[in-house]
């Protein structure tokens, strides 16, 4: 048989600082203050993001202090190395496989800049073989982790052994507390922090069975007249969130076309999907998702989950929500699933493949 | 036949302002005082670099002016995507091919950071369609173009089409007027700015002769304890390069072993390569490579050319040595071909391949 690209069980490694949705609620008060014209926006946002809980690499209380570029990004390093080693080796573990077996290091990120990156640290620390080839992608945001698996996909397909995958978002050290923009208000209520990881194998049938997301073809789109929809900008003070307020209409105005188009071009309807693995840009593209392909109550319940537990972790958070399908509803075996991401651009990436292997976890 | 991924001819785009050696002379003075202890020492690195011009984005007067890192990013972008749509559009007709011919486009770039990336803007610029995949590569330094024409490789023996590569490099940007550590200064005196293209064409022997660098395999190498010999610090004011002064011997040490390893690991020895595509770091490492391969004089002249007009260019700097090769001493048909770069990590990304197609320069 020909080699399959299978994505395995993602691993999780979160920073130690819990912020519930109370503890928002206080800060955005004492950071704003209680007569702000942004402030009953903000509550509702916050009461209908579906986000109960976010994870910090630092307490609400240093993270709400104005810092340089050069702070926080020294804090991006040095959390990136930590959780990333961590999140890294359960992957491995996680797909029953060593640090020696992977020969494609792919790392995601666009919440801070390192050079060298992220990967050329992983490979000493980890064991890996120095002839481990190395990818940091850095500016394709929110789009990163799909875009990472579709390419670990093209590798096994040209030869290529086992890929790892680890998708380092501290989002939290982009806060800026100066900015009383509704983008960046958005933005704080919305991202976390965490590192997830994903080893696709190279399975040629030889090495017993193995459990995950076979991934067949990937497709990229990028949206008309949407530079400016979202993205970084640079000022003297370090990324500051790009969040144009026509998104959340203007993605879901695209979802119809662009993730039916896709299906067509492969010759199938969107009655061909049993599962979703879907990036919890936001609830409203969740939402939307679930109307388009007509989907019934539960069907995204792990991207809504991912949004509920961690928040948005940009690139890392496609990764929780195929952790989420196994750990919690994973397909039986042969059944075909649509791994979607939104991100700047604007683009969309999307993995067509199907579950393969014994069930992992609830039906 | 097997599809082959052929690196066609690449094409230049240099911004308006000259900066020949004479004026760095005069203005390491002026920058640094006339009694500084560093001048003398700077003045024999810029005799002995072997660096006659470069081009900068903007005058030395604008350049050694302090500049905050939001205007020196906004810069950047402005620059990538005037000097990347006519680099990329001249390396497509360099191809034979058209816009819509690609349907993945890779840039690179270490001095700076855009998100949207500058893929995102080449595709509706150029008219490519909108289902073109796209990847920006970061934070690999100086080794990025040499793993992008890997990675092209990989993606036409996976199934994909034409690749299109944009190295963006405008390393004056990030030329730190305060900086007078020795690694800043000596990055002032190497590195250029400018952006080449160049196409990876899937030749499936169906579309008539391609002429170029027929690549067949890849292999990535990360030095031990190589993680501070050169990088990049982002600090409040910018990034600040990092250029450990024991890089030039680690990397002339690691030359022989390095890329006599991987032509082992080919079945292979030195005097299998034809021809050299070895981005040029300094003088010292083509020297060391001259050295390591018993080449006769002029063989590395591609490299020291590169040097000679643009400086270092970083990413970008293999494509010039590439079309350097193309226009002035092209490869006979079928002749082996070795293609090499280093960047942070540390690391190493070679290519060998074969040259395809009739002469297109003096032999």
């Amino acid at each position: 048989m020909p080699t399959r690209a299978i994505a395995c069980k993602p691993a999780l490694a979160l920073p130690p600082h819990a912020l519930t949705r109370d503890d928002v609620a206080v800060y955005a008060e004492r950071v704003l203050g209680s007569d702000h014209r942004h402030l009953g926006r903000m509550k509702k946002i916050l009461g209908n993001a579906g986000i109960d809980r976010r994870w910090l690499v630092q307490t609400i209380e240093d993270t709400i202090v104005e810092r340089g570029f050069g702070y926080r990004n020294d804090r991006f390093i040095e959390a990136s190395k930590e959780l990333g080693e961590q999140a890294a080796r359960e992957a491995i573990v996680n797909a029953g496989l060593q640090a020696g077996d992977i020969d494609f290091v792919i790392t995601t990120s666009c919440t801070g800049f390192m050079i060298p990156a992220l990967c050329a640290h992983l490979i000493p620390a980890l064991g890996m073989t120095r002839t481990t080839k190395r990818l940091p992608v850095t500016e394709r945001g929110c789009a990163a982790g799909a875009f990472a698996l579709g390419l670990a996909r093209e590798h096994i397909a040209a030869g290529g052994r086992n890929v790892l995958i680890v998708a380092h978002e501290f989002c939290s050290l982009t806060y800026q507390r100066q900015d009383f923009s509704m983008q960046a208000l958005v933005g704080a209520l919305l991202f976390g922090d965490g590192v997830a990881a994903c080893v696709v194998r190279a399975d040629d049938g030889t090495a017993g069975p193995v459990t995950g997301f076979a991934m067949e073809s990937s497709q990229s789109w990028l949206f008309e007249d949407s530079w400016g929809y979202m993205g970084f900008e640079v000022k003297d003070s370090g990324l500051h969130l790009v969040l144009d307020k026509g998104i959340p209409g203007a993605v879901e105005r695209a979802i119809r076309p662009v993730m039916l188009g896709y299906l067509d071009s492969q010759g199938l309807r969107g009655s061909n999907v049993d599962f979703h693995v879907l990036h919890p840009g936001g609830k409203k593209v969740i939402d939307e998702v679930a109307r388009t392909f007509d989907l019934q109550e539960g069907a995204l319940a792990s991207s809504y989950e991912c949004l509920r537990d961690v928040g948005n972790l940009s690139s890392a958070s496609v990764l929780v929500v195929l952790k989420n399908t196994f750990e919690r509803r994973a397909p039986k075996d042969g059944q075909r699933g649509l791994l979607t991401a939104f991100g700047p651009g604007f683009s969309a990436e999307m993995v067509l493949g199907r579950w393969t292997g014994e069930p992992t976890g609830e039906p």
